[in-house]
Order: structure tokens, then sequence, then C-alpha cells
């Protein structure tokens, strides 16, 4: 079945794998008139790139994109776009031991039963490079953000059990260091934690926070295509991501009704609310203010550690997993979480301009 | 656009106002020859119907399903099943002061925004009350599922900061306490707090837990369709659910990758995990294991406290939100989340029927 | 799978059989603020009725249509409308002869093959009473379209060999005549031809034309979306159908480039095409010309003469198919047809409105 | 809003401008274990290639693919099959004319009322080029079809007025002419006919028939999803196409039930038609019997005669469409309605596996 495929007008398809030609995606739906061109989509792919710093995988990959349609004289034509990034470390390798054990914490035994046999080189379409072609969508649904002034912003809230608490956030030091950490002294910890786990040939994880501003009020379709909903289905989908939660999320479980409801007030003809823990949305509709959800990061599952696991012919073994392999890939997830958010905000804004025949006359008439 | 339809095969689309004359689904895509009767249904929705408790409304209906469509001679017949609950308790009366005024913590503010107007008499389209199609479905999604021998099963994990430690957990009491939760002991002190709670005209939220057992590996398709993700969206589209996580996922992203990956065995010809952090996914299929989510539930937003707020008008004011409300609505949401998470695992398990030119030539050859 | 589901935007799902409870509809998609009342939709359901003229079974249904959500204080809210037509006919009789035979021209056969038994109770969900929903969805469609300015009408352009030709159309006479033809005289002789096959237990088709007017340009998606394509799967969908065409149709398949191109001019900054072969649509998107489709619309099947066939048990058996049967359907699937069309063209304008970054700036700035 | 995906499970998801770096199309759902390799889809991709006769246009291009994704060691792994084919013939020329002209019978106008503007370079999206995606799709749905034992076969029925009549159609003609016509004689007069419209500028059309033999009974989804309703989608959708009919289709009009009906017999336990006016469907379901449908191709747009518009500002203009263009597109057509055929029944056959619990069982137990 057709999994490959996500949003309902702005539609991004992606595909591909870690070790074969290249991976891409498809965007359909994008309203024509859109300035576009390589170098917007290349600047968030570098963003994910390998190679940054000593907390990421060595691999070297330029990961250059191409604009195979859609776009003519430098805007979009309201045609499917494609976009091309080419495998180029495909350099062979043995990788019989990997082809024969199922490696812990990956996809590589329930994809064997369920199609029979999988794409054992790098983790095929499981690979973390999947994510190539979700950046380059959420490339081009921040530039339909931006032309509407809503600010997409993504960072690492935790890395481990180093956590940057909510009154600690400086959005000018998330590009000081090597985590996108919004605070440089606990990434400096975090660091010494991530360097402690390398040694150990181990891995963590971590907590991804992203915020939007400047959402009009009502993106989102009751009843299952909620605005939180989608997101929860956008961040989940990502490789590695165990948990999501919007606002105060499983803190509210804790609170009480009248300490958790965001009361309204009205200055000067806006209305507002006095708190924020509901992150944004009110019924799965965005309220008006700033929409915050954080991810869940599971650790690294490739360690270089011996592990206990089976065989393909089901029979007990060891695996020591080698190669390149970021110890966090948290630093690198945050920009995959901000394309998802700025893919699914983009497509609820398409999606909310048919929502009333005020709207269709704003149109037609 | 239209938000009101979950899944690709075995699609549900469901309709009503918690005032309008009814409330109901669509099953569009159920295999015919299933064995299906109101009565199937109606055990479900008793689950979530309201005043069994003293901790829960006391709104009196009811809510009796009937089958408009769909069934011939007690077996679906692969057509649509139209399954209607009527209103009942749609008894007049003033609506005025909430018809003006935005609750905090309610959609009345998003809706009012994004369709120019609300239908207020007692949320609209928003109530709990729309849950009732949800569960009516998943009703029908469990029939599929135990005929395949998967078992599901929700509870309440925690009622505000009472929670049923992972080791504490009772079955058998589930159905003992108000709470459903599967520790007595735990739900008589959830009690007291709930009551203090409403003494108070305050509210409180909690945790729901969530299992399948017997699922066979592979279902989810990569890779926006993974298994978690489309639960994410599923739970997260729920009233008041704030949260997600699957297996450990919160704690997970402060674990290491060599506590985290669940090693596999093998043991008479059958492989299985030694650990389940993962929750019974790995790359977003099902593994084998325990499917294991989490639900987070905001404190119920309609309080009879006096709440700061907006009118209309967009001028300040003052609300106190009347009637019948549940001070928790964790109890009456468990088969809610039981039922999203049946009609997830029914869909995927017919969508992973193609994944394979093995099963296409099972089905043709 | 689920095949009940028609659109993207403004979707329709349909449920209900001959014999059971009821049918109807469900609406997601409608723009809020459109005014609806239950009797704006029995108007369209009472052009499909039965027994208004000599030549239509005497089934006697009101057919009276019930709003069961999604509208408030006469007002659309955005929320789905779930629209209900009760079965009055049902009266218990003796289905045992169509039970055990498959009757010819029917989906008797497949309906049996592909689901393991069927409901044979007056054809089941492929009874012409599933257009019921088709048609109510059409009313709502036609109100929107309405308001926007465009008309859709449908008429009959032949009964048996009986066909108005282009050049006769009279609209005001569509009206006067037992088979909504827009030519009394042709009307006249189709009676009697009708009359005599009625005589001799056999049956009869057509052709329906349906035009639109008032389309704004560009309305269709490319690629597979087009408007022509779209129009063709919702006509060809609706029973008996069997064949589509745009404009000049298969007539354009003998006519030579020169001939069959519409010239473009231009008068007072209007632009419009001397002619109208291509019948409103270019590369699959309105071009603001009439839109012009006809749909062939096959014998009806059930006929009391006696025909050849097998039984469910596989021999060889005689059927004579006894009951309420229109001996030409055409008349009662006029307003079907109108009503697909409509429904088409009220989702590609919804569908429309997120083509280009103006119409983005033109909602949100 | 996203029209370039057809199909529900076996997804495919064109891209490409005639003049832009290439063309292609991402296959979702197509399922695992599939033997594929370039050739077989190359083998699909030569039979639409220009300059194959005096006939067709002279561009040249080899129209090479290149599979990027989705296949691993020679067979398909269920993930995206992404197909790609460079544009080679990209001189750069003088475009001007066409671009500030709306030729008659393209979709110049329209798009550029819809979008704003247009890529004019060739025709844009709207090229014939376009079609390579659906081809290289076909390709690949027709080797699904094939391991199931179905065999899709298409060719011109008529070109303008010369047609070849059911009686005279001979298969083992269709590769021996220029035509892909089943009678050379028919092809050699046709072929005269269009000599004369080349001299003369002009251009025609005709009528392509496929033709499914082998198929399951019961394919295709009430209500709406239709055999018949989507393949008139999957063949209108294809340019130039204004009609499209099954079986006996337009001439089912002026038949009688009597005659029309196709009368069931059994013959050693294999139930038959005694005739085959439904074209192989009854109430939208594969009867068992051979499956036929026809395409109404009109006269190719692009004439070398100078003909009467409108340019893009307005203004009233004369056009003279010079470069490379068939004087008929039905030859190459053949191959696209054949692969639109072979897509939407591989579609529906992954539909139809989940149709009953009998089904279901068949794979879970």
């Amino acid at each position: 079945m057709s999994g490959s495929t996500f949003g309902k007008i702005f539609r991004i398809t992606t595909w591909g794998e870690s070790h074969g030609p290249g991976i891409g995606v498809v965007i359909d739906g994008c309203p024509a008139g859109l300035s576009l061109c390589e170098e917007d989509i290349q600047r968030f792919l570098d963003r994910r790139k390998p190679g940054q710093s000593k907390y990421t995988t060595r691999r070297n990959e330029a990961d250059s994109v191409e604009i195979l349609s859609g776009v003519f004289e430098g805007k979009t034509t309201g045609t499917p776009l494609s976009l091309l990034v080419r495998n180029q470390d495909q350099r062979p390798r043995d990788y019989g031991n990997i082809a024969s054990l199922f490696r812990p914490g990956h996809a590589d035994y329930p994809f064997t039963e369920k199609y029979g046999f999988r794409d054992y080189r790098g983790g095929g379409r499981s690979s973390g490079r999947e994510t190539i072609g979700r950046v380059a969508a959420g490339a081009v649904a921040s530039l339909i953000l931006k032309e509407l002034g809503i600010t997409v912003r993504a960072y690492t809230k935790a890395i481990g059990p180093y956590e940057v608490s909510d009154g600690d956030i400086h959005y000018d030091q998330i590009s000081e260091n090597s985590f996108y950490m919004p605070n440089n002294a606990v990434a400096e910890k975090a660091g010494e934690y991530v360097s402690s786990l390398m040694a150990d040939r181990d891995s963590c994880g971590g907590i991804i926070e992203c915020t939007a501003d400047g959402l009009p009020v009502g993106l989102g379709e009751p009843v299952f295509d909620k605005l939180d909903a989608l997101l929860a289905q956008a961040v989940v989908s990502i490789g590695a991501v165990k948990g999501v939660e919007i606002g105060d999320g499983f803190a509210a479980s804790r609170s009480s009704g009248s300490k958790n409801n965001d009361p309204f007030f009205s200055e000067n003809g806006v209305i507002s609310k006095k708190s924020n823990h509901a992150g944004g949305t009110l019924g799965g509709l965005s309220d008006g203010s700033r929409l915050i959800l954080r991810a869940a990061v599971k650790p690294t599952s490739s360690i270089a550690k011996t592990q206990q696991t089976v065989n393909i012919s089901g029979e007990n073994a060891e695996i020591t997993v080698l190669g390149r392999h970021d110890p966090v890939i948290v630093p690198r997830a945050v920009v995959v979480v901000e394309s998802m958010t700025a893919v699914t905000l983009a497509d609820l804004l398409l999606q909310n301009m048919t929502s009333s025949m005020e709207h269709v006359k704003k149109i037609y008439t």
C-alpha cells in the first residue's frame, strides 16, 4: 500500500533508498507563482548533511538537489515539482554480515517478514537518508509560509538527560553549537555526555522542540485532520521518533482545568490568550498563539557494542554494527522535524481556503 | 476540507453534532462476510455512555445504535455500513451565555474564526459526543481483529498525578472501579482526588494506555503511514489528547542505545525480543511484540469556576460554564482510544494484504 | 475497498440498499455559510421519484429527506452534512426466484463472486435507489454553483433511436413531457416507441445530455483529475451508463484539425471561441464556453420477457423478471447525471481555489 | 490541487514538462517480489517513441528510462519505484510566437488563466510527452497482470472515417502497419487519407480500442470506483481523448433490453455469457468476459494551417503552428490507452484483495 505520500492538497511523495541511485520527492499541489530555485532547497538540505561536527557520521555526501520539473523562469508553475538528490557515496563494500543478521532497534526483521526480503544496504528505505525528500519538500513549504508571515523554528530541547528548560532558551545560540541547542552551556555538557558514550560505543537520544509563529486562527480540519493530529502523524513518521506532545503535553495530564485552561483576553481589538498551555491549538485548530510541539527521539540503534540477535535463518547470533553512524541523530533530525511541520502547515493552509462560502466568493466573485 | 474520514481501505466517516438530530458513522471498505449485529456495537457504545458513575455527567442518553445499511442476514455485505445514534437529550434550554462567549480551553474561538459562526449548542461538532461514531466503528474493527486472534485493550494509566506503575497492573481490576484502572488501590486514591476537585469546581486529566496482542509482523506502511505514525494521528485526533508515545516514548529519549535496543532471540523457531522498550514497532512496522501506546489527556475544559474570557464582540468578560460536565473524561475516553487503535489496525491489516506478489498470488491463483 | 466516496474536497460518501432501512449520503467539505434546508434537497429528489408517469415504475415512495447534521440556523456549518431517506416500500415478498438466479444485465453474478454472497432484495446496493444519495448531494452542490452564477442543466437527448437533433432543442419543453426531452414532438414519438416495447415486455435506453454555463476558466486539475476525466468517472459510475463524450466526442474522431479546432476571438476585451466542438474543455480545463457532455444509457436490464440464465448452483435455467421496473430509466436518470455533474464541478471549484499564490494571498493577506 | 496521482493502492504520480530536464513517474504500492528491469519498461516506451513512421513527428529522442529506486537484485522491494526519462531534444529555439499566442485546441488559454502564466515551451505539462510517465507505469502494471494470466491489448480501431469493423479484426496485422491497426488494408487507406491531410497542413483523429482477457470476476468497487468508471477517468485523462465507451457503448442506447442483455449459460461447470454487449462489466464489476473499451481521439490540434486566435494581451491575431507535430496522434496513443488500462486493472486487482473476510483469512491464517 502506498504510504509514501503525505498531505491532501500540498502533497509530497518521497522515494529512494540509502544505497540506490538517488533519493527524491515529488510535490504535487504547490500553488503557481512561488519564487523557487535550487539554492532555496539546498540551504535546507545542508542543515541535515552529515559530517558537520564530530558528533555526526563522516559520510561524505554533497547531497546536491536538482529541480527536474515544475519551475519556469524562476517560479513554480502549479505542476508537480520533482526534486532529485543523487547518492554519491555508494562505494561497494561487504554487507554480508548485515545482510544475514537482524540489527536490534532496526526495521530489518519486520521488513523481511513483510516483503519476503529486504534491501540490506545501509538500511534501504529505512535509512535516515529517506528524510532528504522530506527536507527538500519542507524547504518549499517554508517558502509558502514565509510569504504569509509564518515562521517555523526547530531546535534541540534535550540530548539524553541534558535538557534546556523553558526559561533558559536563547534562540541566538541555536546555530552556535553542534547540537542546535538554544543554550550553549547545556550544549557543552551534552557534548561531554555524547563523547563519553562514543568512547563506550554507545549512543543516546533527545528531544526536539518546534514552534510556529504567525499562524492564522482556524487552521486544521475537524475531526481526524486536526492540526495537532496531522502534526503527530508527520512527526512520529520520522524514523526514531517515539512520542510527540503539543503544548504542555503529558504534563497537562497531571494539571487541573483551572490551571491548564488558557484565559482569553482582548486588547486593542486583538484577542489573545494569557497563557499557552495548549501550545497553540484548541479543538485541533490553531488558536492564534505560538504553536509548540516536542518530539522524543530514541537513541541511535546502530551501536558498535556487541548485541544479541537472530540471523535470517532464525538462529541466535551476535552482532556488532560497524560503519559510519551518528552517536545521536537529534541534531540532524532538527531540520526534519521543522520540515514536516512546515509541510503540514502548508497543506492545512491550502485546505482551510475552502472552509467557507465567504472564502469561495473572495476567489470567484 | 474533508477531515471527517480516517483510513484508506477500512474507511470511517463520522458526522453529527451534540445537539442535532443524531450522530453516526459510515464505514466503507469493511470486508464482506463478517458477522455483525447491533448488540456487537451497542456493547462498545455502552462503555462510553454517560451516567455510569458519580465521576461522569448525568446526561441521560440511551445512545442506541441502528444499522442502516451494509448487513444482510447477519453478515456484512461488503457495502458501506451506516450506523446511526439519535440524540435524545435535546431539551431546549438557554444557551445565550455560551453562545456569546468563547469558553477557555474549547474550540469556540477558532471555530468561529474559521467558519464565520458556530453551532454553540453543547460544543457542536467539537463535543465529546462526536466520539460515538469512532466507538461504533471501533466495535466493527474489533470484530475483524478478533477473527484474526488480535486483542486490543485500553485502560486508565493515570488520573492526574495518580498513576499505576508498570509493575502494578492487574487487568482483572480494570472493570472493578469507576476509572477503568488496572489497580483498585490507585483508583480509590484517584477517586478521592477527583472528589476534591469536584468540590472545588475544578477538573483533571490523566493518561490512557492501550495495548494490542497477536499482531502479525510487518503491519504499517513506510514512510508516512507507519503503524506508530497513524496511531499518533488516530489518538491525537481525539479531543483533549495532547500527547502520545509508543513504548518507552519520552523516557527513551533519556536512555542509551545499548539499553533501549531490544535484543532478538530465537526459541523453538520463534523469533522474539528479550525486552520491549520499542512498544512493538520497529521502523514503523509491527515487530511481533505487544503494541503499547499512551495518550495524555488534558483536564476537562468545562469547569464551573469563574474564568476570564472574551465575548464574540471581542470584549473582555467572565464565564462560568454550567451544565453537565465530567470532572475527568479519561474513564469515558478509554474506549475511544481502544476504538481508534482498533480502526487503525484493521485498516493496516487490509493495507498489508497487498504488500507482496506472494500475497497477490495467494488470492488469485 | 472503499469505492463509495467521490470528490477530494467536496467529498460525498453514499450508502444504503434498496430494501434496507434507508439510503443516504454524507457530504464532507461543504463550505460553511451556505443556506440550506430540506426543501432544497427534496426538490431534487422529487425529480427522480418513481411513479410520475406511465413510463416509470409505480413503486410508491415519498423519498423524504432528513438533514441529520451540518446545518445550524439555516446555514451549513462546515461540518459534515448527513442526509437520510428512509425506505418505505419494504413490503415482505417472495424473492426466492431472484435469490437463486443471476439476472442477465444485472450485477448479481459478479457481486456473488466478489463477496461470496449478495443482498438479493431488489438489487441491494446495485439498485437504482443507490442514486438517491447522489441526487441529494447534487442538490447541495447545485446551491454552491448557483451562488457563483453557474447553471447545470440535463435533459434527455434520445430515447432509443428517437433523438432530438442539436438544432431542435427547446429548453422550455423539457418539463412538458414525461421524458424530460427538449422537444415535445420527439417525446411523443418516443412515447409510442416505449409503449410498444412495454407491450412486448421489453425495454430501451437513450442518451442524456448535460450542460453547464457560467464556469470560470481553468477548472480541472492536470493530469489525471482533468475536468472531463472526472466527469467521465462521475457519469459512467451511474448504473446503466455505458459511454460518455465531451463536446463532439466520437464525432470529433472523424473530423479534421482545421474543422475541430475552435478559433479564439476577442470582443470588448472578452475572449471567446467561435465554435464549441471541444464542449467547453481544453487540455482538461474549462475554457469559458458551455460545458457539454452526453451519457449513453443502456436499456433497462429488468424485463418481463423470459431469458436464459444460470442459477447460483451454476445450472442453466430460465428467468422472468417480474415486479415494478421502468421500461426506460433515462427520464429518471436525467437528474442523476445533472447531480453528478454538479458535484464534480463543486469539487473542482474548491480545488481550483488553491492553484496560485495569488489566490492564497487573497485569502490570507 | 494534486491531480498528478492516479490509483488508490497501485498509485502512480507523474511529473515533468516537455522541455524541462526530464519526465518521470513514481509508483507507490507496487507489491514486493515482482521481477523488473529497465528493459521491461523500455519496451513499452519504445512503442510511443516519435520518429517511427512517416506519420509521426521526427523529434529525435531516445527516451531511455532509468530506475532510481524500488528495485533490489532484480526484484521490486515494495518501496516506491522512481522512473526517470531525461529530455534530450531541448535545443534552444524561438518560442516567441507561441509564447504570446493561445493555440486553438490547446490548453494555453485555460492554463494561463488558472495559474497566471504558463510554461509555453512545447506545451509544458500539457505536452504529449507527459504520457511517458503513464507508459512507464503501464509497463510495470502489465508485468503484474501477466503473472496473473491477464492480457491487455490495444490497437487502432479507426483513423478518421477509416474504421476496422468488428468482423475484420486480425490481431496479427497490428504490428505490420504504421497505425497499429488490426487490418492492413484499412491501414493502407488510412495512410493515403493522412498523407492527403499532411499535404493540406491538416490533421485527423481516430478511435483506439482496448481489450483485456483473463480477468477474474468481480473487479471494480461499487459505487464510484466501478471498473468502467475508473477506466473512463483513466482514458479520458489522456490528452485529446473526447469520449469513451464500454462494450456496445453508445450503440447500446439505441438497442432493446432483450437484445442488449447477455444471457448466461453454464458448460462443464463454467459460467459464461452467450454474447458480450456489456463489454465485460456488469454493475461496474468485471463479469469474466473480455473487457472492451473504445476511446475517441480528436484530431491533432497543432496544424500548420493559419488559424484565428487571440494573443495574451487579448487582441485578435493569426497563428500558424510550426514545428514537429504528428498529423494524427492515434498510433502513438495506442500504448498510452493500453497503459492506463493496465494501471487501472492492477490497482483494482489489489483493491479487490480486501473485499471479503475469506480473503483476509487466506492471508493471515
